[in-house]
């Protein structure tokens, strides 16, 4: 098996990146801390280039390919946030892109992969599998294949994150807590796990998924890889992959207490108190952490608690869905 | 007259304020340079503490008071932003808080303000002279008023937007730019004005207005304080003022280019794109700088802009309307 980053390509890539991706701030609310029954810390990731925290690992792994590489291109396969963050870097590389996206990826998402001036093709998320179709076609057209988190360089990137999160709590006096991080394939969770294992050792990263797609939760509670019976349909589609990854389900075996899971409607309901209280989008997928964090608080232990938002690539319709929700503790 | 804040008053504000007010990012994105047709730099102060940069100039102002004045209290007359901004602010120093607000303020934030621990009383802006009253009232309860815009240190809280705005614009390479801020009695304008001109010279500040509502722009042509004809109906509600503040506006004449004045859609569809684009929660009177930025764009030089969005606390119904928006260059 491929090894995982550690904490020095983490460290690496902070290097390559900074001054390329936003430093985003810790955001909280005296509402929010109300309703969760504790300090709320959030690091909003929606804030990012490109709307989401993929773009720290599309720049770390892309900057480190050499020049020749950069030249015949690169491919990504992704349901938009990672094809996004793919597209902005390589287009700041000057290496043409070509992103696998499937056919049921919002629109938001598709238009903003192609204005940053990749090629998309488009596959059927429920019948074909996108892992053989990114191979076949990184092969035949000799361009570097971006997994978007079993690659070591995309996981070191997103691992900045947790070295951000574990300087900025330090700042707020929060040293202990449980770092709660939408999950799908593992890779942000991972990297952030491996940084607090490092620079604040006394926080506890948990993933959070939606209900219906909670491979990760289940594959921490047997100790091995489960898979999910199916990867459409969910709001949430940012974090929804088959199962976690190859090299990032040891790194959240080793380091991640429990999975939290919560309904798309208290992700729904925490968009809302996002707008309300916090002024930021997010999208389902990138909410599910403050979703846990606001109504599954009994699960949590702590006065404090850390929430990373992902993402806030959102098609309206669905956004207006949210505003219109009245989930549970929902006041805005 | 009574001197406003100079860069020695601003310094000072920053020290106090450090650690207190959020040091807010500057955010872009190409699709709202595409638009603009240059490089648009968002200084996305809805991210501030209680979701506008009036907590900036409220915390200067409260934490400069005497223990004994802070015991028996603060008011402050507001619409709703810097309401919030003092009842936070007065919380977090233990002072009682009476906000006098209009009666037709968004109903987020009359909620906002009495959930931060304030009382509230309510006014008829289009019939009651709101100074009148808050000086009659605190006179009655020996309470200290907290100004919204002419009171000195007031005016050096918000200049310390100036002082990040100069720091931040550097470290991306930009020292010379139009900066446009949102205007209302000029108190924001004012500040961030006198700490460019120390710390960024070659930035030029003009307020950005609603049509109908453009006092300060018609006060910088004609050299003399000129009035709104009503105060009562624009959506844009956080930056209509009766006219530009005694002490204000001397520094608004002798530092900013010309007012800029933009159409309420127009601002609303600032807000739809600072929502696709940004991830960012706006309201219409936070938004009119990004509007001018993106639609007005042949009134304004340079290769840069830099735009301050004041604040997000909108009601949903308003920021619907905003999603609905079909303005001009509006693609999400």
């Amino acid at each position: 098996m491929e090894d995982p980053a550690d904490f020095t390509m983490i460290r690496a890539a902070a290097a390559r990146i900074a001054g390329r991706a936003r430093l985003t701030p810790i955001l909280s609310s005296p509402f929010l801390n109300e309703i969760a029954g504790r300090q709320v810390l959030v690091k909003p990731e929606c804030l990012q280039h490109t709307g989401s925290f993929k773009f720290r690992g599309a720049w770390s792994a892309i900057s480190a390919l050499p020049a020749r590489a950069l030249r015949r291109g690169v491919i990504a396969f992704s349901s938009g946030n990672h094809a996004q963050g793919v597209a902005l870097a390589a287009q700041a590389h000057d290496a043409p892109a070509l992103i696998a996206m499937p056919s049921d990826a919002p629109a938001a998402k598709i238009e903003g992969t192609r204005s940053l001036g990749s090629e998309v093709l488009f596959y059927d998320r429920a019948t074909q599998d996108r892992d053989a179709i990114g191979a076949a076609l990184a092969e035949e057209r000799g361009l570097t294949l971006i997994r978007p988190y079993d690659e070591p360089l995309v996981m070191a990137g997103q691992g900045t994150v947790g070295l951000e999160i574990a300087a900025q709590a330090a700042e707020q006096g929060v040293t202990r807590a449980e770092v709660l991080v939408p999950c799908g394939g593992g890779g942000l969770t991972a990297g952030i796990a491996l940084a607090l294992e490092a620079e604040a050792p006394e926080m506890l990263v948990r993933p959070v998924e939606p209900e219906g797609f909670d491979d990760v939760a289940r594959s921490l509670a047997s100790g091995r890889i489960e898979t999910n019976r199916s990867t459409a349909g969910s709001l949430c589609d940012a974090i929804v992959t088959p199962r976690p990854g190859r090299i990032t389900f040891p790194v959240l075996a080793r380091l991640c207490g429990s999975g939290l899971v919560v309904h798309e409607n208290e992700a729904l309901a925490a968009m809302a108190l996002a707008f309300a209280h916090l002024k930021i989008v997010l999208e389902p997928g990138g909410a599910v952490a403050l979703a846990a964090a606001l109504f599954h608080g009994h699960r949590i232990k702590g006065d404090s608690v850390i929430v990373v938002a992902t993402g806030g690539n959102v098609d309206r319709a669905v956004f207006l869905q949210a505003l219109e929700s009245t989930g549970p503790g929902l006041r805005i």
